[in-house]
């Protein structure tokens, strides 16, 4: 069977700011500009998350995008809406919140959680209709 | 001559979160629900401003574009990009930060500085994809 | 207070023909086009939802947007939603599912049940990414 | 019957300078800065044609929309697409093409072949993502 | 001369419904949930078709994007646009039309028609803005 | 560390016509259709630049995206926009504006300025919202 791409796309608002715990605010706000603002900003994020597999000959799906969607819904959307990533998200506890650690951790809550035939193959993250990151593994 | 409207759409990203000063953090949460957890949630809120006027034969601009755009940066952007709403912006103290609330603030701000004979006749401000407040005075 | 205008978007994918009962085929045919192939064509619609309103001064909101959604997916969505508008939907029985009258029969459906202060103003129904319908009562 | 708006989008791409003819390359500069430029710049434009009726109760139409779209592809975007706005098009000869005095062009090529009941009422013509013009005739 | 990657998107809207001839509609509502409905519903599908190649150095093109245009029109559009999928496409049929099984129908439509140099490397196709299938042969 | 890809998307307006310098307008005509028309036409172009490498550790980013797009206006888009593609842009002198060419022209001017440890692999074109082209290099 072939095998093929299929891609959820979800939706969430959050605030943080970005900067090192073990930095100065004045360090911070060298290396990260506004983005450090000590009060917090936030963002609009839209994250697709990527499963590959071959089409199940039995039901024409790879993986049903309902069980994704609510998969993604438990372990990362529901932790990150109307949520500060800096304070709030036990999974980014000391992480800077950069959209490129954000992520790589998303990867790691949904990558075990997906199960086989279906493999996570690439989550792009979305922080600003201008920019985005995408993770592949490795 | 022919009268029009022109607007021009910018972009910020801002943290907030909803409830009163006067309430307990209980009775936010009654009324505002996860937009009220304490410890912020943010946007990216994409902000159009449209004035109208007649167009000027010399030029065939209500108002020169440029203008209008390096007047939203600084009298209302400027302020509000990667800032927080509750905390940062001094001309809205004091008030819930809601998206009304906020572009009735934003008007404010504009239309005194909005010289004739163009006239500034809407504000809609998106506060995600799937929502937006307009406002035309009154 | 001002006067603001918030607006909900929504979204349901449907089937759909366009024709009338009292025609032959060929009659639909001539008028509708391809809208009138027999066996069905569909769309994913986009559904904004504008209600007007002064702001209340204790919460800062004309009217809840969650209350706003809640009551769109009960009352049309979920009747629409995966659904073919001409054999599926009561209150469009009888009716030639144009996207003009679509949007006149949700109109009726939402204005009886939303509550003062907050009136409807206008909905937008988007048929395609190159089409829409705008009523606003009258 | 209810009377509602109906909206078609189309798009053409076009060549374009600002400027006056009797005005020198340093006047058209000082007023109209980059897009004075002498050798020419380009937009996609994205143009919204709408036409405000009473639904017909028989097609439950108020104008059917590939009526609209060839009208508005034979009088308008026929003589601007891959045109430039200021050599090749006879219907804005003399007019400096801005956005502004475009859509009041665009305007007067469609009122007079829109047939009642149906009504020109509105026109938005998108220069680039982040600019617009609209223009409802007076 | 370098290898580029070139992508035309096009639009389609069709109905469908999910599930098996040889399954009961018991079943397929049990798998397919609300997309088994029985009475069918439908989507604005966009197509982006992508080709691979070298620039050709006489004419800069990889393939004339008019071309590949038509071609996807002729073999694919033209029989899905305002059709029934389980119904109306010759190539789809005894075929269950999810995205993924429509996907790499579309690709055995194209793959044999387009012409060396150029070479169909991939095809996304969107069923709704929030999700979407690839396929690049294998 | 993870190595992963972060974009960038910018924009630009510029004017261009298709066609060989040695070939007479009937030829250019033949083969690139409108595109060739004499009187130039424009775009709105939607650029996105894409660098891969290891997230830094100490920062949380892979490269700084104020700094490539500091980059990226200073050695592509300054030259670009409200511009003309076939006469103002030194670095395309003597080459057929397609998009093709366009965008390896662009790789070329910026890869040789993005700084290890980050490395460009991809950048994607839009010349309108319907077509694109992507080079990765080779």
């Amino acid at each position: 069977m072939a095998r093929v791409r299929v891609t959820r796309r979800l939706h969430f608002a959050a605030a943080h700011r970005l900067g090192r715990g073990d930095w100065t605010a004045e360090q911070n706000a060298a290396v990260f500009g506004e983005c450090a603002n000590p009060n917090w900003h936030g963002h609009n994020y839209e994250l697709d998350v990527t499963v590959e597999g071959e089409i199940d000959p039995e039901t024409g799906y790879v993986m049903d995008l309902k069980v994704l969607k609510d998969l993604v819904e438990e372990r990362v959307v529901g932790d990150l809406d109307h949520r500060n990533l800096n304070l709030d998200v036990e999974w980014m506890a000391g992480s800077n919140p950069t959209t490129e650690n954000l992520v790589v951790a998303i990867w790691r809550r949904l990558q075990e959680a997906i199960e086989p035939p279906a493999r996570l193959v690439r989550i792009v993250l979305w922080e600003t209709p201008r920019n985005y990151v995408e993770y592949s593994g490795g």
